[in-house]
């Protein structure tokens, strides 16, 4: 498919890399507001500033992918690659929001080593993608897929320990349902993440 | 694609219409059983009916995709749609029939006001359907598009301002359970619209 | 599309063929286990083993789907049915991994129940999945595909019944919040059943 790679095409590649540094962005102020533990309109203001922004890029992907007959990598690829990255930050909002939502307003434990699992993963997956523009030399970015694989287990493996004892210790059912939503939200990240990261292997695969 | 408009393709803007028809009858039918808040046996059957006659629809569209070798537009383009646009109707039914499980018997405002705007999104999804007729005149289909986009974000504020006050005075944790799973599957609705929206507007852009 | 069915496209098969097999096995574990009622670290452990080695098998037929340029179907057909026979088994080792995370350890009857439904279902789909082998006789596999489909209906009925009397008779409102879940995870199951058996009806339609 090499013919397909017209300087052209290199504008998905810049649009992939744009797109990830906002869920790099999004992942990094994720990690900052769980430290705080302040969930208030400034916090959601910022996070869906983020959202608005990288939500564009993805229109512009989408909407150049529509008009492009020669994509580099196959249009389906393309479109769920875009979807899921840009779900990645969607979902970084929604909990933020649903923070505030919830009027949780304490800096958690539990929920600030899920951000920097999360924030660790995105990392991973920015390398990943920025492997795309060089899929003779893969090696880089199909070690950043198996640690983004690696992190989802870690993920996994937090949120059971977390929900038992969540389940274990509660009193008061509404805060166990609050947190129980947060958790499996957060673990939801990592699951997207996992996602975008067999969607770069699939297009490297395809490429070799 | 001009060459594609054959007679026979004329079958699928057909199919398409009445399938948003149901879908519109639903919306009708899901603010009539809100506003009157009775969820019986009757009600639900209703809701089923139609739910019934759109899956025919929806069967006989792919059954039909699957025989037509050349489409008026792109095969997952009109998959997509009509899966979403069933899913739109699958829900109020899911709803209606969730109600009737939870043995809910009033007339909720939140629900009611939720259930006009769901109206209001697949009355715009509808007009935006019929657009697709003519995609060398846009504009009306492209608008509604924006409309049905915009009532998602008047759901999302409604569906947070819901969950606050559910959350912040409710005294049951049962009572909790069922609403807030309801208002979510009332803003879902509203999501799997905005879906459709989002493949009419490919559709289009494609066409040009 | 005959001539495709070279005879290197007989590995899609073989795959399909033990990809279905974890399925089943999957579910038999899973009525032995509800049947027990016993959810610890054993049967997590042999609910994962059954997953680990129905991943490696999914991942070879989509690694074959890549590197492959003739597919006896559509490439998109494949790729669905792979990945939502792996989630069947997925969505087994969930529901055994919550159940011990939320240290329930009691043979319940719905479950029960509910276990016997899905292995019936896998069965169901096995053959359906079998048939594609002979897609020029596909009375046997169209009808397991109705089999899944009618034994979906029971599964909706089913978690209807079950979830009416929780919320009638719960008193614990974090007993609800387990259970709930679990059913919703085991009808999820029988979903996914019906969604394969959707691609299996499209698989041989097309193929007519």
């Amino acid at each position: 498919m090499g013919f397909s790679f017209l300087p052209k095409d290199q504008n998905f590649f810049d649009l992939f890399s744009k797109q990830a540094g906002f869920a790099v962005s999004a992942a990094t102020l994720f990690v900052e507001i769980t430290s705080k533990g302040v969930y208030d309109d400034e916090a959601v203001r910022k996070m869906r500033n983020l959202e608005h922004q990288a939500d564009e890029v993805t229109h512009e992907i989408i909407d150049r992918l529509n008009k492009t007959f020669i994509t580099p990598f196959d249009r389906e690829d393309i479109y769920t690659l875009t979807k899921e990255l840009d779900s990645v930050i969607d979902m970084l909002y929604t909990i933020t929001n649903r923070m505030k939502v919830y009027n949780i307003n304490e800096a958690n434990h539990d929920l600030i080593e899920f951000s920097t699992v999360i924030e660790k993963s995105v990392q991973a997956l920015t390398t990943a993608i920025e492997g795309l523009k060089d899929t003779k030399h893969p090696k880089i970015a199909l070690d950043s897929c198996i640690e983004v694989n690696r992190l989802e287990n870690i993920g996994d493996n937090m949120r059971d320990a977390i929900l038992a004892k969540l389940f274990e210790t509660a009193q008061d059912p509404v805060y166990l349902i609050k947190w129980k939503e947060i958790y499996q939200f957060a673990e939801t990240v990592l699951d997207i993440c996992e996602d975008v990261a067999h969607v770069v292997e699939s297009i490297i695969v395809k490429q070799a």
